[in-house]
Order: C-alpha cells, then sequence, then structure tokens
C-alpha cells in the first residue's frame, strides 16, 4: 500500500475529513476525490483539500495505492464495479460503511480479482453530515473498527489499521458479523431509542420539551443524524437491530417489574453506573 | 418572604449549589445548612459557604424567610414534621425532589397551619453529587419546575419562581400530578433506558464498550447518577414510570416492524430528527 497516493470516494463528512486529517499528517499525500455531482465537485475544489476533485472515476481512482468509499452503502457495489476494471491491482481499498457484512460480501466479491478489499467502520459520525462539517481532528481518539474475513491476508488487516491510526482513529478488528452484532447493541439500538423516545415525547405533547433538562438532552441528541442515512443503516442492518430491541424490551419489561423493590433497582442501577463509569476512564 | 434568611436543609449536590449560588447573586443573604452528621457540618464549614452550619434544625430554620429540602424524598416528612413546630408562620417552604405528588401531599400538610409550602424541582443534577460537586452557577439556565397546588395562593406561586429566577433557572408552573406525568417521560424514561442499555450492553459481553462511540457515550451519561437517589425516585413515581415504560415497549414494537420499510423509518427518523433540532434552539 502506497499511502501517497489516496483516493476518496464521495465527499461527505466522512470523505472530507479523511482528506483533511490526512493533509494534516502526511502533508505530502497525493488526494483526489470523486464526488457525484459538478457542483460537489466545485465545492470541493474551493475548499482546497485534494489535488484532483472529479466526478471522473478513472482520473480519481488511477494509481492509487489506497482507495476509501464513503458513499451511502446502497451505493458502494455500483460504483465499486465501475472501477475495479481500472483499479491498480495493489490498492488496498476500505469504505466506512456503518454495516459490514452485506458490504464485505459484495465489495468483497468485486475486487477479489483485482486490489485487495477490506471493511472498516470509523465511529466518528456525528449529527452533522456533509463536508462542510468535516473537521481534520474529526477521527482523533474515534474507535474504528476494520473488518476482515477469514481469507483475507494478516498485512490487509495491518495496513487498514495503520492508515486509520495514522488518521488519529483507535482501531479495533472484528469479523463483519461480529461487527453487526456488536454495532446493533452499540450504536443503532441507542440511536433507535433516541428517536423513538424523542417521538414518543413529542407525540403526547411537544410543550414536554420546555420540562426538560441535561439529561434528555444528552439522551437524545443522535436522534438528530440524518436521517436518510440511518433508515439505510436499520434497513440494512435490521435483523440485528431488531434482535437487539427484542432484548431491550424483555430488560425493560424485567426492570419494570422489580421497580417497587428498592434493593434490587438500587443493584440494577449500581450495575450500570460501574460499567458506565468505566467509560469515563478511557 | 425576606430573602435575606435563607435556610438549607441538606448540603448535597443541590443544596450546597443553591447556598453557592445564592451567596454569588445576593452577597448579603444570611445562609444557614442543616447536615445530619457532624462530620459533614465540618465539611460544609471548611467551604465557606454558609454562616451557621448545624446538626440542630431549630438554629437553622428559626428566622428564616426562605427553607429549602434538599434531602432525599424519604427523609423529608420526618424533618419537616420536626421543624413545623418552630419555623416562622410567614416563611415560605419549598423542596428540590425529583417526585412531586407526594411530597407536596405530606409536607403541604405539615406546614399547612404553620408557614407556606409549595414544591419545587430545579432539573439541575448531573452524573455527579455531594456538596464537592457544588457549583455556584449549577442553575444557570437550567429549568425548575414549581409546582402549586390549585389552593396556593399566586403570590407564594411569584414568589417560588423568584428564588429560582435570582439562582439563575429557567421557572416553569405545573401542577404536582402533571410535573410527575411529564417528568416521568423525559427524565425518570431516559434515566431507566441509559440503565438498561448499558446493563443490556454489557450483561452480553463487557468488552462491547471498546467498540462505542460518542453517540453510546451520550446516550447513557445519565447511567452515572446515583443508585441510591434514583432507586428512591423510580420507587416513588413507580405509577408513571411504568406507564412510560409500557408506551416506549408499545412504540420499540411499532418501529421494530416497520424497520425494512425505507420511507416509513426515514419518515419516522426525520420526525424525530425535527423535534429533537428544537432543543438547539433554546
Amino acid at each position: 500500500m502506497s499511502l501517497s497516493n489516496l483516493a476518496i470516494i464521495g465527499p461527505g463528512l466522512l470523505g472530507g475529513s479523511i482528506a483533511m486529517a490526512s493533509r494534516a499528517k502526511n502533508p505530502a499525500t497525493r488526494i483526489s476525490i470523486w464526488a457525484r455531482r459538478d457542483d460537489a465537485v466545485e465545492d470541493v475544489k474551493k475548499r482546497g483539500v485534494a489535488d484532483v476533485v472529479s466526478t471522473d472515476l478513472r482520473s480519481v481512482t488511477e494509481g492509487a495505492g489506497m482507495i476509501v468509499f464513503c458513499v451511502p452503502i446502497g451505493a458502494m457495489a455500483s460504483l465499486a464495479g465501475k472501477i475495479a476494471p481500472f483499479v491498480p491491482g495493489d490498492a488496498l481499498v476500505t469504505d466506512v460503511g456503518s454495516v459490514k457484512a452485506p458490504v464485505v460480501e459484495s465489495l468483497g466479491k468485486i475486487f477479489s480479482k483485482r486490489a485487495r478489499f477490506i471493511g472498516s467502520h470509523p465511529m466518528a459520525g456525528s449529527e452533522q453530515t456533509g463536508i462542510e462539517a468535516s473537521r481534520a481532528d474529526l477521527f482523533e481518539g474515534a474507535v474504528c473498527i476494520v473488518t476482515p474475513e477469514e481469507a483475507t491476508p494478516p498485512r490487509d488487516v495491518e495496513q487498514a489499521r495503520q492508515f486509520w491510526t495514522m488518521l488519529g482513529c483507535k482501531p479495533r478488528t472484528l469479523s463483519p458479523a461480529e461487527h453487526d452484532r456488536v454495532i446493533a447493541l452499540v450504536s443503532h439500538l441507542p440511536h433507535l431509542l433516541a428517536a423513538t423516545l424523542v417521538n414518543l415525547v413529542c407525540a403526547e405533547n411537544p410543550d414536554s420539551l420546555k420540562f426538560s433538562g441535561n439529561g434528555f438532552r444528552d439522551s437524545t441528541r443522535v436522534a438528530s443524524g440524518s436521517p436518510g442515512m440511518w433508515a439505510e443503516i436499520f434497513g440494512v442492518n435490521r435483523s440485528e437491530v431488531k434482535k437487539s430491541v427484542d432484548a431491550m424490551i424483555e430488560k425493560l419489561r424485567e426492570v419494570s417489574g422489580f421497580m417497587d423493590d428498592e434493593a434490587k433497582m438500587r443493584q440494577f442501577l449500581s450495575d450500570a453506573k460501574s460499567w458506565r463509569d468505566e467509560l469515563k476512564k478511557e
């Protein structure tokens, strides 16, 4: 992998931030960005975060040592199919999708003859979107999960981890299926809970928000995320998310059943506090 | 009401912060604090936030124009009963409990012959506790819900609102029952969801926390709150909290049922985003 030539497919929050972080960490890197629309190309050009910005996939990816897909999951396979014929044979290809098994399966197949594919999920999203929200420090301290398949060479895993580490991430490794199961619990379920809570409270009476404090504010921040992006995530990972929702419902019923038992409630809340306090130490 | 003589019953996060905020806003206010234990009295004295600090209820409350109960809900009635015989007849008495109907009923009765009682709920808690976490600016911009009964004179409502406004709060008014219903939704339910989510994720595999990002962190921050205080809140407000949990479960089932329908999911998430974005504007 040559980190000196980086191609980014899609100039959103993540694509833009990868460009800015790369430039900040490795000023010599040649950065090329593909955007679907001419006006997006103009917008990215104005920001001066890339050497090449184009709607032409070939001119963006040829010669690239590293290619990162930063488009919605549903758009990846079609773009990957177009790139495959002329992608450099030794290029490392990855993506930033929030669901991994289906992406790894389809892109892995497309790039199995040429180049080397490995999935990634940098957990550095935000409720903001678009290149205008991009930041060179977006990845600083963020977890990035790299998701090799059984047949992925260790060298590819190592190179993907190095790439994300260079951008500021803390790299972790999980299989694609394991990723989708764990992320359903720690990311997709919390998002669904936040959106459901906001809708529950406001459908009952929008004025209720006037009586909310910081707890509600923090608990529901993620509900301001992009509806389009999240609707796609829930659709693609629905089987794992539904399992998480079912488990959550079962646990809520259980707690509701012993709410009168102060000792039991205290133990339940104390367990949660101990686990949650661990996160503060990181 | 004379704001020049303030008695605070209980030197925790809220009691300590009321003393500090009062001193900052009205340096001439004479502040007296009651603490249950001698070592707590010594601790408060060292901080220099009060003129009188004592375990003796009489010396703390006599002459007070305003008395604020900042002890756990379960300790309020017994302390109120001890104070009632010598409390100044025109003193305004309030409390900071997170559940209002039972508190207003019991303290309202105790102070019905002497003094004037009105419930308050400043929503300025935090996952921290104790006077060591107290801050003069804790109430700045926080909502405080004042909960008059039907028979409460408008003058008492106005004075309570003025007191909290003086400390930096945005005052709101609700009946005690309405408070408990709304707060079950915007505060107690979010807390229960956070604690349940943390326990669900960690019971399955504590290592999952290593794969969590800012979304999980924000969604679960409140789960670090005091288990004892929250176990009491859930016990006292259990009928409203259980209703909220049931409504949440019903809504989660509904969403889980249309997770494959991208257009419907997008609408659901878009509604949540619109409501949640309103909170950012405040």
